[in-house]
């Protein structure tokens, strides 16, 4: 089943008190090397037909307008998977 | 600057209310082709330094034994991205 896959993460400039918790965790667990840790959202929009050039323009809307809150997030990538 | 992105999907045969919260949504503003949504985590692990194949065996353990909960949880994806 074809799917859509919107990916939305905290902007760049952005504190994410849930991604420094778990990268603070992996360096108490020795993971000194990972230098920071950012988590943000994967949604996958499935499709019970084939997908269209149009569809993946309306998931870029999607994304940008109703899956992500501008002020604070990026959608990083909107790509489909068979 | 290198990371290693990290995906966590609810598992398949489990319920997804946020998902489904997000389709009722999309069905009532519309966009009836779309069929379930499902909505998962996406995780950077950042590097200061090149990323090695010992660096993403680590990552996927990571992602297995500590980002994502095996009871209900699958890593759907672990990759590098520079």
């Amino acid at each position: 089943m074809p799917k859509i896959i919107v990916e939305v993460m905290p902007k760049a400039d952005l504190l994410d008190p849930q991604g420094k918790a778990v990268a603070n965790a992996l360096h108490r667990s020795g993971n000194k090397d990972i230098s920071a840790v950012r988590i943000g959202k994967r949604i996958e929009l499935h499709f019970d037909r084939e997908v269209t050039d149009a569809d993946l323009a309306a998931a870029r809307k999607i994304g940008e307008d109703f899956l992500s809150n501008a002020v604070i997030e990026d959608v990083v990538n909107v790509v489909v998977e068979n």
